[in-house]
């Protein structure tokens, strides 16, 4: 196995974003239960994931969702986040929740509403030369509910002029990172459904694009660690999206559903040079908690994260490139189970020690009364719900 | 082939019911797209739902939603139903929109959730006395999100409780017929998920308890026919929910996705005696428009059903009895296809003809000028939205 | 936590049986890969059968299949068991490697083949007579590839028919165990798909039909825990076949594919009595060896399941039912991940010095020298592929 | 709607190319059930293959599988091909049927069983030059079935070495068609599992790499349309393996398990120009019949294909995009399905009458005595079955 220390050394490099959008509100097209304390803007939200790193050490940063995180005054905001201890992340476009995209944003067939929602990407760039933030994360709702609705392959086109319009507009190191989803909320076709799509579109817009994979948006059966080893592999994978699910939802604590999923996804990760110095690979959370507290969600996520990726960096790489060469099909299996089966709380309990932090931070969180806090001071004005 | 005057016979006396909710605004949980001239009361969504069956001869009752539908007299809203035309059909317990039931409903752990809920559904029957419906439609989102969160065990133990409470309260034909759900709004365990679930509690409770089949609430590859043909051999099939579905939703229009499964289920139906007279399967449509227009959606969708029937009903099923007892597997799988292949437009157009109606349902109700109607009407006072 | 000493003691009785096939050679329909040293008849088999027995303590006892595992004489074949240190199982019925069974067996639409099939599971009992054996276990391959093949509902009363005859000519304690399974070979309809089949033809058998659950069969998404918990509140689990698989095979070892899903199944094990003494659950594994070694593959299988029931009897069960009472969603998740997370290894080990075994049995069987020493005798004579 | 004479001129170019290995037996890892009549060499399977194109006029080629039709002289196989009124289509490489392949043909671990696999692949072009086909069409079965068993991301850098060098083998218009699938029969990982792979290998490799898209190849709900019109917008569709399936098989006749997906399928095809004089997109056949009979099965679904495009040809393109244009969900979706109703079996039987042919091919296979004929001259010799 690896030495502890050299896996304690690369997991104090490890960095997990966490969602403006997760601390607010969230439901199921069912229902949205209502959860007090929950922030009433982008700064209160801002607040709640400061508790996440301050907790966790290795979340320093939060994803906008625009227009959701919409102020006057970025710069403000970008104050406001560091006096807390983070800095501002990801700047994710919405173009989902307006009346005229019901039938599409950048592939709708009416140009008017194209021209809307690319000038709502383009100024999503804007908001990032004011905060600083290095990533667009575009992901687009678009898609059918219905065959013969609209002309699949007009869409493509109309994805793609779209997309270069906005990655000419990127400056410096600025990126373009395109997710892609299975499905959902188009029934029919999606116009991302899928890592190839993301990929054949990155590839044409050059060097700052790439493809972001979220763990929760794949047909079943679908082995995500090959996608991840093959885009690792290209270099054209630009960030993770965490979650999981068990069937069709994306918003369960990531590591919840398939523990052994999550590992091998970061022994692809450690494999591909994805947590080496200088990567491009952005490791965020995209999950919203709608039965769980927010925080505690967060919290715990970012620790499923951090075990898998522990357990990862165990593994007996020379080990196991022996038996994998050998053709031990057995022992191959054997050397990364055993770094699976390794209980790794003690020596993330002995990394939080070395930072200066509680060695179990669901209990520290708890401890802390910040909860209590909210509960009582966040009373009136409207809850941040889902898209607020 | 069946003769098609035996056919249009058999057409004659089906009965689709459409749902009071599918005539609101609905959505995703990212989107309610709001369309212009929903109803915002009850009379109103049955108005709507006369128009249904005005223009397709088939769809004289409409399922009530409880409490979107509740109304301070029932003889009046039966009455007004009446005058459209049209009478009210099941009734369809709600206990899954109040912050309360966040851990579910009959199976939370709390047992003050579980009285309520099951005075819910006590009170739906009160209702039914008073419209006079026969059938009490139940769906349980209840479920869990994660492992850990609740015994499963405990849950089918409370349930089954408040399904005892609630058959022991039907008097003369009243029926109990209970839907499952594969998964969704709980993304863990549903404690319904499957057909074996909702026959094995149904086996329980006595005769007058039913197994409701939605075509949308299955896992990927079930072969749904199949389910049919054993409930019907049972004598537990209770009644349809239909509706259609890609991957995971289960709204999109009957038919929209794989007509040839319709039809394949309408063959059992019709194997099994689903469609003879004095059969205990009700037909219902439970879905609703998130971008079509809600009337021309309902209307659509019955005409899909009416066009799997008719094709199911023309199978030659002395050939496909003499082929199938020969081992003959292409000649029995074409006298399916046969069927199938038959373009079945002509045959309905005929029946509605024969009924006094304009042989294009769709093209009529465009004509009639009622859409327009309702978008000048219905200004002002809140839209009925899913869930409202 | 529970204490390790009373897991140590509930380990202590647990039993796994090992299926005879496993021994011999298997693959896919695209190829079975030869080994060397492969048993060439049912007594080798049950040496090799003895060799996981010998290294793992668990495994006493070894299921046959007939006729792969016709002998004359069964007195000897039994006494051939217990000279090696085991016994002989469970009778698992073969109805489908005969050309007559091309169109199915006790379904199949001559009665001529019925009687055939019948007829051999009616041997089947004759064997479990001569060697003792407890349980016959039945999967039936039988169902159709195309739409209109045969009659889906005529296929079940056949089934019940023939399910009838065998389970009256059981006596004593003897059972009939019925497993289904979601596809294959049949590709269309089979005719025992899911629990809810298996459970509705055992209810009408009587208390000694049981339903058996074989992991690896069922449509994605299933919550396999849901049907072993609500199974087992019902008295209807009669066994496990326990395999893994990430998509669609069968034959992967247990615990192979989600660790995590199996110890959520042994953890509704243990909340539902069936590892109690007396229990009617019977531990079996199903899984053939297409690409590793056969006895390591069956010693490493076991190890899972033991592994996995470790972690499953070492969750704090008082803890978690408060949790689960106060609402407690996170709280409750993490009393069970507590116990998934630990490293159970050292807990085994100790185990198996206590029952005079070596601690790792994977290294010591390598050390035996049982491999070479298979591969040098068994030359000559035809190696067992599956189904020989 | 499109005139019913330019969708029989259309139909008149199609053409459809059956597979060699269909004629033999096959079966599933179960049983392979025997039938009689079936051929013991591959000239008897190009004899067997051309009265799939006497009777349905359009299957005028014929697939080879290297090295189940390796002969002697290809010279003669291809003339006695001529003779019987077909010719010799794409050869198909096997590098999965040796005892070398266990863990991987190109992608092994092991240098010498690579360069077998790579120098068979380098024959198969050999074998193009003698018999004049243009499509090398690779299928590889390589993958893993065990985490940790090989090196994800060092089997593609094989996998891309091996590809190269037969790329650089080709000449003339000769070109590497590559398949991918999503599983089976490796069962954890597969090399080549679904179209971005293929596509990102085949942009590496140049311009007469294309993709083939086997449609019994995806995971559940994948929609298989949008690859389609993907690839032809990419100029990468290089050829259909046609087949169906309802779960996971692939062998099942098209259109058999949805014919509105075979028909979606069809109309992307249309729309992208893939039936268009000088299309680079062919249209094989890859299925095996397990328990109907070979020549039928196959002529079955040459007009399952034939009728699917006919539907496809008759979508009035005109009145579709205008709905489209205008948001019309249920207008442009009405237009596909009225296509998709058409009762396309006079057209065809009108086309076949054009063509010289009887109208009902099926009727006029059987009413030929071909079928007796075989039963009763093909005795003695090893029938072939499938993989010989």
């Amino acid at each position: 196995m690896a030495s502890t220390t050299a896996v304690r050394a690369a997991l104090r490099t490890q960095r997990i974003e966490t969602p403006s959008w997760a601390y607010g509100n969230s439901g199921t097209r069912f229902k949205v239960f209502a959860q007090q304390g929950v922030p009433r803007d982008p700064f209160e939200k801002l607040a709640d994931a400061a508790q996440v790193h301050a907790f966790t050490g290795v979340a320093p940063s939060v994803s906008l969702h625009i227009p959701w995180d919409k102020v006057d005054d970025y710069a403000a905001l970008a104050k406001h986040a560091r006096d807390q201890g983070v800095v501002i992340g990801a700047v994710n476009a919405n173009v989902f929740q307006d009346d005229d995209y019901m039938l599409g944003s950048v592939t709708n067939p009416d140009p008017r509403v194209r021209r809307k929602a690319t000038d709502h990407l383009l100024e999503c760039v804007d908001i990032m030369d004011a905060t600083g933030s290095r990533d667009l994360k575009l992901w687009f709702s678009d898609g059918t509910n219905y065959p013969g609705q609209d002309d699949i392959r007009a869409r493509q086109d109309r994805l793609a002029e779209a997309l270069a319009e906005v990655y000419a507009r990127l400056t410096g190191d600025q990126r373009l990172i395109l997710e892609y989803k299975f499905f959902e909320p188009a029934f029919y076709t999606t116009d991302v459904p899928d890592w190839g799509t993301a990929y054949a579109h990155c590839l044409k817009l050059g060097d700052r694009a790439k493809v972001v994979v979220d763990t929760g948006h794949h047909a079943p059966g679908t082995n995500i660690e090959f996608i991840v080893a093959f885009l690792l592999r290209e270099g054209k994978l630009g960030a993770f999206d965490f979650n999981s699910r068990f069937y069709a939802d994306d918003d369960l604590m990531v590591g919840a559903a398939d523990p052994f999923q999550l590992f091998r996804i970061m022994h692809e990760v450690v494999r591909g040079g994805g947590l080496d110095a200088g990567t491009e690979v952005a490791f965020m959370l995209d999950q919203c908690h709608n039965i769980e507290p927010k925080i505690p969600g967060q919290i715990r996520s970012v620790m499923n994260v951090q075990e898998a990726t522990a357990k990862a960096l165990l593994v007996d790489a020379e080990a196991l490139a022996a038996a994998q060469q050998a053709g031990d099909v057995l022992g191959a299996n054997a050397v990364l189970m055993d770094a699976y089966n390794t209980d790794v709380r003690p020596l993330l309990a002995e990394l939080r020690a070395e930072l200066g932090l509680a060695p179990d931070p669901m209990a520290a969180y708890a401890a802390s009364g910040y909860a209590e806090r909210i509960k009582a001071e966040r009373v009136g004005g409207a809850q941040a719900g889902w898209g607020a």
